[in-house]
């Protein structure tokens, strides 16, 4: 994650970025580790007092653990807004609307009393969850997977097109043939049931009822059944390039520039240039021989 | 996709065929766009109306908005039936025949009133979903995909086959085992079974009640879990062969004979000889000059 | 499929044996294919005559059908027996057992009738669908995947053991915790439990009731979800490497005997000998001058 | 398995050890066999007495044949601890404490009266199906699977975590939709439903019932359905890397720099050269002479 924010001046703000956005240092590192602890307790203390038994138990507990949770995170927004030199800018960005969604819940709540029993607001603080995502930063794994998962997309959209058509066609052919009553009440219900069985789901809330249904539905569920092999062969495929890209190296040609030779390639593809600058080309010495 | 309807002359024909048929022009692409996007909107007011709730709140501006669908749609048949010379073969196209059945119910529906009311007629109207087909033009990775499949179906009419012998046989020993009541009321009905669980969609609609039944389904869930290895696998083999075949020619170097080249190589990368033998090295060449 | 039993005598035993055992002549090839849609009818009608309506309305129809199906595979099976100079060794081979399981069932009927009320029976009548194995001694691509197969399978068991040790442990805590109300029963009726959920079948005729039971149904999902890419990576890697056999030829080096070089290969891997017997050996040329 | 608790004595204790932590003399094989045999009898045994039906008949048989399994799993297991040198280190090692399990149950029950029908008891038994890991010795290809899976596990913990993410999400968003009656009664309960879609289970237990929640679950099945090709793309990837890295070696050929030869190779298979650059080449050898 590049950081566009840094602050111009020096002393304790730039302290405080190399802290809070940074992760060189081992204090910068522990309080990365510090604030995903926190931000994971916090969605759990969410999940738990969902639950009836764990709320009448724990309900005034879990209430004083949200609102630690929200100063904390109010003061850690603080501290970035101070130390940026752009904040709106970072408020804009995904993290920064993310950060203030963490604590918008709860402090809506003390101006609107009530609000507290609200599930919208339950799901606002569940997604403080994407905070985490700045965890990637510690992850150089996943450079190799978004790119292979980059380079496969289109082919992706392709396979999901043809899925999407797919399941129209069969779905309304069900809803045709399907009567009402077994669940088949309309050709958007059909595809939501042509889509539970397709990916091999099988809820069985809907499931056909008459023969030539049934028949319709074994086509179905064979093609859902081995047409995953397409996007898996893809991204398999995309996986094992990527791998292989590593047998790349980055180094310029001497002569023209050329950037991406295979790593035990010894004349640029391009120009033919001895890529080798440490030691002589054996064809222009024997030539000078 | 080739058009081998061309008109011959030019003019205003000419023109309309570009826009129509082809994609190069702005205005072609425009009309392409346009298109699509009108027959995903006229597919999705064909499953809303068939929704109870949507069809009586917007039952009548579905009527109209139909009636709009079809005028469109058969203004553009009758302009690609006047830009075209040989106008037979396309109707007998399989886009032809997608482009009739587009207009087609509507229309019946004014010469024999009363075929709205059959869901048949809603079923023809959604096939208008296949014109998106079109859209493929756009996508060059299509090729790459049907490349890999063309050379896999041998093997996975193989696999098909294994599943079907595995099916037939599976089915018949449950219902040997299994009794009616239960659901394995007949031997295809034991297929629906079977399939359903070799898949893994498992709706649970029918499921084996006694012990040694349950020990056969066991195995039949194992293999149908394990089994879809095979497609999978020979798909991401065969993709892994198109993107390489993609990349690497065969040609072998002069020099030295090394023969695996990225098809992008002008020099050889292991002894800087130069590729091409039509045409001069022009590294050669100023050496001379 | 090789067949160790040539008739040794000629004229008409050894031209039947061509058109019944071989396929390189027409008239083979015509009699496999006949014989192989004669098979799948007859299982055809197996199956259809256990549909309590279908056998209501043609039940008298399939029987003389039956009675024809039968008639046609054992004069089939006396010619087979009549060309062979061993028959008995047929008789004891896959497919003689198979050929015999066919007209059997048929036979047994009209010495002991009654037996046509057996479900048993028509058991053994489906087995005739093994019968079309002999078709693929047309499809060549069922050498890769079988050898793709026997590579993988040794890896393939030890996945299955993994599973096998899984699911024990599994079921027998979910046994120790869910109650037998709710189907777990027993071990194993938790067993099968557990391969439902892990193969992600999921009838639903038995779910997890407790709070800890759903708990762990979570991580067995999740794993189930995830190892299946343990064969496929395993197979799909054994397809790779048996398309890229097909690189290496079959030509001996005439100096040490060695027979597998990569096609590409110029020199013997193994003791150096130039193996492009029409060329000759630029080293040995250059030795020589 | 390293056995590094080897006696340093002689006579009977080196040979029982040998027969008991080795495998490589007929006698220690036997062993071997036998035990596994005997393990997988005993755990059988537990499994068929938690079957009401066979306990009730047979239940003084399995509780017997359960003293006997003690009793020789309590005698190997004084073995073992007679012939090691430092037995303590063994028991508090994986195998070690898994075969005290093995035995503890049934000794236990002999102490506390009425602890034999505590279900716990029958898990602790069959844990001993644990001590059939001893078994992976005999199987090289473990190495391989187990290389792969090591090189895959930062990327899958890549996978696993965004699954988290996408389940949390889902859950708690279904969780607002829906309402409590058709089963979204918590988060947590949410979770169970989004890992069950997700991961293309599907019980069935508990289902959108709205319209708003059927769209939210096809996305959510969609999303389960595709997403399983990224730990199998990437576990296909680094198979196919480990079995690739098992043929070939870096080393490049002295005379023309060809740098993938397969190990066995000893002669260069571009130019001939001799490729162990340690021992000269026996045909320049007999050349010479």
């Amino acid at each position: 994650m590049s950081e566009p924010f840094r602050p111009a001046g020096e002393g304790v703000r730039t302290r405080l970025f190399q802290i809070i956005f940074e992760s060189d240092t081992p204090l910068a590192k522990g309080f990365d580790i510090v604030l995903i602890a926190v931000i994971l307790v916090s969605v759990l203390v969410v999940m738990l007092d969902s639950v009836a038994a764990w709320h009448a138990a724990y309900g005034e507990l879990f209430y004083w653990l949200e609102w630690g949770f929200t100063i904390v995170f109010t003061i850690e927004l603080a501290l970035r807004i101070y130390v940026l030199d752009k904040p709106l800018r970072y408020l804009r960005s995904f993290y920064g609307i993310v950060d203030v969604i963490a604590v918008l819940p709860t402090w809506l709540m003390l101006l609107f009393p009530g609000t507290q029993t609200l599930v919208i607001v339950r799901l606002l603080r569940v997604l403080r969850i994407f905070r985490v995502l700045r965890l990637m930063r510690f992850v150089g794994e996943s450079r190799l997977l978004l790119d292979a998962l980059r380079r496969s997309v289109r082919q992706i959209f392709l396979f999901f097109f043809g899925i999407f058509m797919l399941v129209i066609i069969f779905a309304t052919v069900m809803y045709t043939i399907e009567s009402p009553e077994d669940g088949f009440t309309s050709i958007p219900m059909s595809i939501y049931w042509a889509i539970v069985s397709l990916t091999t789901v099988g809820y069985g809330d809907i499931v056909p009822m008459t023969s030539i249904g049934k028949a319709i539905t074994v086509m179905l569920m064979l093609i859902g059944y081995s047409i995953i092999a397409v996007p898996t062969g893809v991204f398999s495929a995309e996986v094992i390039r990527s791998i292989r890209a590593d047998r790349y190296s980055d180094q310029a040609c001497p002569g023209c520039g050329h950037d991406r030779h295979e790593k035990r390639a010894r004349y640029c593809l391009k120009c033919g240039t001895w890529l080798d600058e440490e030691t002589p080309d054996p064809n222009r010495a024997s030539e000078k021989g």
